[in-house]
């Protein structure tokens, strides 16, 4: 159907928009993943350890070097959701499968998603990662052990 | 005059209330820094390589414990600004003073601050800081050396 996917886009919740995000991080896909980022150019991005990365170039081409080595293991988890009407700051812990000498274990990463109301609907402007303490999900969830089987 | 406090506050841009928050850290101020902040229970706080805060009561004691050696020698430089109409992300770099075997030396944080407009003002609803890299600010500012003459 003609604009179908222009209405699907303008109904989008930041909640849409967030599980389109680690999608295409799950699926190594750079326009997906792109087109939930606003296009402005003050939009951020510091990846886990990495610099502040400014504008939609230079993000853009972060996740293009990480997608060289494949898709990313991560899902995120603990989602706490500060909405407004045009606003919305979700802070969740990333949930990373990496492989260690001792075999596959869960690794945390700390991120802040912000997202504001477009003309074009909701769109991702800022994304802080930053690692996390190894016990980081606390006592409320299974161990990493149990999480791999 | 009655009500110019108020007046104030409401009058106050992103730029004032972090002004205002640069500066109750520098003087350890927890009261003057609390106000900067929104009392909603979602807001959220990382410092550097620590754990997620949720809420004012687990930010204001993670400040308390922080001003318990002194006030912070930290400034906020290279900001840069995403503004909607009810929201700011402000994506920069602290310089805080360090002390090292060599001596004072400088450190970099990266941090996303993020401001809502609520009917009180602005208020910061999240501050996400994790460690820049040692040569964080590139090649267009003064070295740590030169800044601390």
């Amino acid at each position: 159907m003609a604009g179908s996917r222009h209405s699907v886009v303008h109904l989008a919740s930041p909640d849409d928009m967030e599980q389109q995000f680690y999608e295409a991080l799950q699926h190594a896909d750079l326009d997906r993943l792109m087109s939930v980022w606003s296009d402005e150019e003050e939009i951020s991005c510091v990846h886990p350890g990495g610099p502040r990365l400014l504008g939609p170039r230079a993000i853009r081409a972060s996740y293009e070097a990480l997608f060289v080595h494949g898709a990313l293991h991560v899902e995120p988890t603990q989602v706490r959701r500060l909405h407004t009407h045009s606003t919305a700051v979700h802070s969740l812990v990333e949930r990373a499968r990496v492989m260690t000498p001792r075999g596959p274990e869960s690794a945390w990463v700390l991120v802040t998603n912000v997202y504001v109301k477009t003309g074009h609907g909701w769109r991702l402007v800022s994304h802080h990662a930053s690692p996390g303490a190894p016990d980081e999900p606390g006592e409320a969830l299974p161990s990493a052990t149990t999480l791999l089987h």
